[in-house]
């Protein structure tokens, strides 16, 4: 039984994507699960080759990028994402069991997921004082443990502790995603499937005008669709980035492995793996059976 | 005596940046402050013009851009950035006047700020337990309070407390700089400087492949240096992005407004400013009067 | 009365092109016509200011760019090119009076109005000997002469000389159009119409991979069509060229100038003018009125 | 005994560069030559299977591309370029034996050539009166018919026909070079060299704007150096294009591979060849062989 590591406490909402991926088959079977204490330790665990995979958020529709996630694939032993999973987020406010809505006084919650559910506080708890959590699951532990009234957490972390469900699906935004990936050591990408997301980062550029766009001008004129880019400082002072870059299409697409070729003559790139994207990923590159065909009969020496 | 919003409460670091730029003479004379309890809410205040200005943090060469910031300016009223100011970001470890080292037990901290002293903490103060803080400053105010033995928060915060200081300038990355604008309602641009930022959004892009690339030509074909680019979702769903981008240059340098009448042609454009960069900005964009001379010439049928 | 320069001799499609540039009022009345051995010879009657303007034809639907014209305007002083008309080609063979088509044993041609009406001859007169001319009007001139028997030339010229007309409109392309030029000294551009062509001459590229690319792509990112690219050697050696550019749009175009002066900072560039296209140019440059206003108010602090 | 056409008639300078190529081993052997009428007549020889290949001029570093030979390559069943050769070209002119120079009243000359030996012909028979001549050995047919005193020809014409030389190396642009193709139904390409030159023909690009930029963004992203780019008519109107283009590398060359199948399947296009070129022919395209191993060891899933 393979240890997966993820986002822990248990209860939170990268363990709830830990178990769709389960249930999807994405592991062959059940798993031992640790907790970690942070996007960083949970691929660290990977990283020491004391997991064998990793579950951990890394874009949120309303928040962004997870930036802890992406720096940390970023650095250190390389890593390879070879799944994805998609995750509604809306919160479950919890409560002491017998305890009615109108003396509710305190509520737990982590700062990310109390900025989700501002207008719901305002209008449904107005008199309600904010305790802060560690994350959102300890929000629940919060509750269990008398040091606050409600909390603001998952359907699972107060199923596990036995608290009541004041509100479900609690969201400020409607149709809030997070995606989470699932990260390995090297390997093999997951076979080609047509609609994949490939995903790299651009480590170090040569330090001339025009070598960003140089960079981008790879994927367009192969006609690769990029969907996401996003720069992070690189930690040596303010100007320097790496740059995130996810991509439709799979390594086994050829103008992705051309694009990845021409990116490593340019620039020092790391690849971060090919996998099946969950939702449509956008127009996948060009098919190259044709032209390839084309080229080998022309250099055979072939009429037309 | 204008009223300056401020991302408060005091004795943030934040503060310090606008005590930085009263000195500048960035106001023009002493200001009234007040204290904001996040970026967007200091935001509001000046476009509902209860502020003249306001003062908030947009990057850190640590965390990377402020994304409640970069929201903010890309939403609602237009609002322009008139002036920046750059401060070292080092932490002052707080405690009650008269304890020990040895004896602190608890120490209170705002999670970035915790997160960027962790090594520091391990190290210095390993047996202590983590008490979570809202802010910088409330750190120092949960001390004051007796919640905690110590606190990391700022050197401003523990002055007005009367605290004492156990440690300063703690930083686990050495230089780490966090880069503050000055806001205000849409106005004339300062004066160009030689040496300064241009700053816009990419609200909306056409929706047809390549459409960001073309984007990104209009800055490169014109010779212009591009010093960041942030995509920050729409909140409308994963994969649909704006684009917070920097370059190098003044609206009133003749490549730097070619390019942005050409954007805004090609997309829904949101100019933010063009200002004085404290730090060097790149390589300002190539200057126009010869090659200006030379058309106004041919224009008019000089020989040569 | 203007002394206009044309490709001669008296009775060649030039000459019928200066005709029609009359009749357009494009001299403002009659001229004084100097008929010139060449292109260059007609050119540098302008440049020696020994005629006020030239008329030479710069391009054919069948054999495309006129060389000698080309270079002639790259080199030596600047030329401008004021106006333009586009004549279909057909030639008119003419014959002594009273000759029957099958007595016909000889016909005269200048090379390159043989190519272009081989199949009629091969059809109509396949045994008649092919005679050396040195122009189209020179053809008709060895029939008058006694020189041959038949001359492919133009209508113009046979009507001079009194020959009679064994065919007219011959042309083995149908369709064919030579594109004639009225060239001047430097002078302002004749007002923008809305389809103007404009031409340039890139005389020298830094010598470094890409810079042709790059002179290309300041008209792309800034919406202009090139409707022509010549390359002409430069006479230094097989490789080196000097490119000739006509483009969509007029100098006062605020896309053409920005585009000019762009090609200025990067190459040594030769504006050739702008001018009323008589055939469809293409799709004009994007008009700058609704950019520049936007940019004229963000520039002065107006909301939104 | 391979049968090779030429452009004729014999002693042209097309015959010479025949010369050069068999001596360089070009055919494996003595060959059979076939004089032809016209460039396109020697393509269509090869085309018709009634001679092997053919040897045609492409390019004067004085008077560009030639024309008739491009037009031939687009038109009709495909041909492939298997070799090229440079020849300097200066003129003999010839005489009858025994004609002192003083005594010279007419010259015989090809246009093209008269056109290059003009100065030369001003300074040292000003008074020779011009006869014009169907190609560089037709000239000196006409003396030895004496239909002229002297002709600009070539030393091989003069030599055959026994008549004396009035004067060697004969240009007015020192350092004239013709460039020579050797042309063949289409076959496998001469191995890669390293200093190779490959050609093709965009016959028809989609009726876009920006169609022509992005074929040869192609080029420019891939590092490969263009090295010609020529405009041909279609002769369906003005304005309507073919463009040969002349690029640095090998159809071996992973580069130019690549870029063949991108412009594949944006545009008609033809390719025309690779071989060995005799003048340098630039900066080669990059290599592919490092970048090629680490897209294998990222695919197969190594660290790094």
């Amino acid at each position: 039984m393979p240890r997966i590591a993820y986002l822990g406490p248990s209860g939170t909402f990268t363990e709830m994507a830990l178990d769709r991926l389960v249930a999807a088959g994405g592991f062959a079977g059940a798993v031992d699960r640790v907790g970690a204490a942070s996007q960083p330790a949970a691929l660290e665990l990977v990283r020491r080759e004391e997991a064998a995979g990793a579950v951990v958020p890394i874009e949120s529709s309303v928040e962004g990028s997870v930036a802890a996630t992406l720096d940390s694939l970023a650095q250190g032993r390389r890593l390879q994402i070879v799944g994805e999973v998609e995750l509604p987020i809306s919160f479950t406010v919890v409560a002491r069991p017998g305890l009615a809505r109108a003396d509710v006084r305190t509520v737990a919650g982590y700062p990310v997921a109390t900025a989700q559910v501002r207008h719901w506080l305002a209008r449904e708890l107005p008199d309600a004082e904010s305790v802060l959590a560690a994350s959102n699951a300890a929000a629940a532990e919060l509750v269990a443990a008398g040091a606050a009234d409600a909390g603001v957490s998952t359907a699972l972390a107060g199923a596990r502790l036995g608290l009541a469900v004041l509100a479900d699906g609690v969201a400020d935004v409607a149709a809030a995603v997070t995606r989470f990936v699932h990260v390995t050591l090297p390997t093999a990408a997951p076979p080609r499937t047509g609609t994949d997301r490939t995903s790299l980062v651009l480590l170090a550029l040569p330090n001339e005008p025009g070598s960003l766009m140089r960079a981008f001008a790879e994927f367009a004129t192969r006609g690769i669709d990029l969907t996401r880019i996003e720069s992070r400082p690189t930690q040596t002072g303010l100007g320097s980035y790496r740059f995130h870059i996810d991509c439709v299409g799979h390594i086994d697409d050829p103008a992705i492995a051309e694009a990845l070729k021409a990116l490593h003559r340019l620039a020092d790139v790391r690849y971060l793996g090919s996998w099946p994207a969950t939702s449509s990923a956008g127009r996948p590159p060009p098919a190259d059976d044709e032209a390839a065909g084309w080229l080998a009969g022309v250099r055979k020496g072939v009429e037309g």
